[in-house]
């Protein structure tokens, strides 16, 4: 448990997230997934899991530290129903309203189907096993980044330490 | 990096920080301190790095997320210039106003020796190394916890998850 940080996002989740860099991905996955050889499999080398949530608390989590990727036209997307593109289950939908506000605008998900689902979890970065007993709750997120402005560092903020506040080092 | 965390805290920080619990000390000690024996020795098995930032700037990181323990009386300890324990270098006195700002109140560091230093940093839950030149920027932190209301879980914040709002599990 941390100040300011969602309590769902435990050490080594935590840990996966900050660690990963501007276009990795994090697949979220319901209690069904085969999670644990897909989590051996990505760069993490274990599953993570959010136990006690469903998919759409554990997105609004995750997405409460993950800045989504804006150089791609999808940063997230869902599992596809089998043969039905269109098709949006509840638990989706649910999802797509906390990708909306975790991303600050709308950000519809497009759909993979599930054979390239399973392919893509496995080259994840990560891979979260949520609480969610519905199906289809299977997702996928590629990280952004919150970039510091491009400002003469004399003005703040490009540099994270103190020390050319203090102007006795280059 | 993450979206509201500060980019100071590493994954391995965040990791420790999140994984400490009420009562858990962090040893956060300069850039001459003998930190990779003490991290060794700590719960953690190994030092952790804030390399780029003083004191100051450290500990104002650290307590962005960390809550002091209000269980004691002296949650944050400062190691005492030897002989001399109502001396304040001026490394403590800004690393007095990050805590004081960190916990939202005058919150006075106390002395601890020197020699009795070295043994609570190595029996801590983890020892941060950071790049602070200047001597004695030496600090123990004790985690405490912001703990949720005892009010009905129905009126919401008890549980964490969306289970109950659900209300088809127990």
């Amino acid at each position: 448990m941390l100040r300011n940080i969602d309590p769902l996002l435990t050490p080594d989740l935590l840990h996966a997230l900050c660690a990963m860099g501007h276009g990795d991905e994090i697949a979220v996955v319901d209690a069904h997934y085969p999670a644990d050889a897909a989590g051996r499999a990505s760069s993490v080398g274990k599953a993570l899991r959010i136990d006690g949530a469903d998919s759409a608390r554990a997105i609004k989590a995750i997405l409460s530290v993950l800045p989504l990727d804006s150089f791609v036209e999808s940063p997230a997307q869902r599992m596809m129903v089998d043969g039905q593109p269109d098709e949006w289950p509840h638990v989706q939908r649910e999802a797509q309203h906390e990708v909306d506000r975790g991303n600050g605008k709308p950000t519809p998900m497009t759909a993979v189907p599930r054979k390239t689902y399973y392919e893509r979890a496995r080259q994840a970065y990560a891979v979260v096993i949520t609480g969610e007993t519905r199906g289809w709750g299977c997702f996928i997120f590629k990280k952004g980044l919150d970039v510091t402005p491009d400002v003469p560092s004399s003005e703040g903020r490009a540099h994270i330490s103190s020390y050319l506040a203090r102007g006795d080092l280059p």
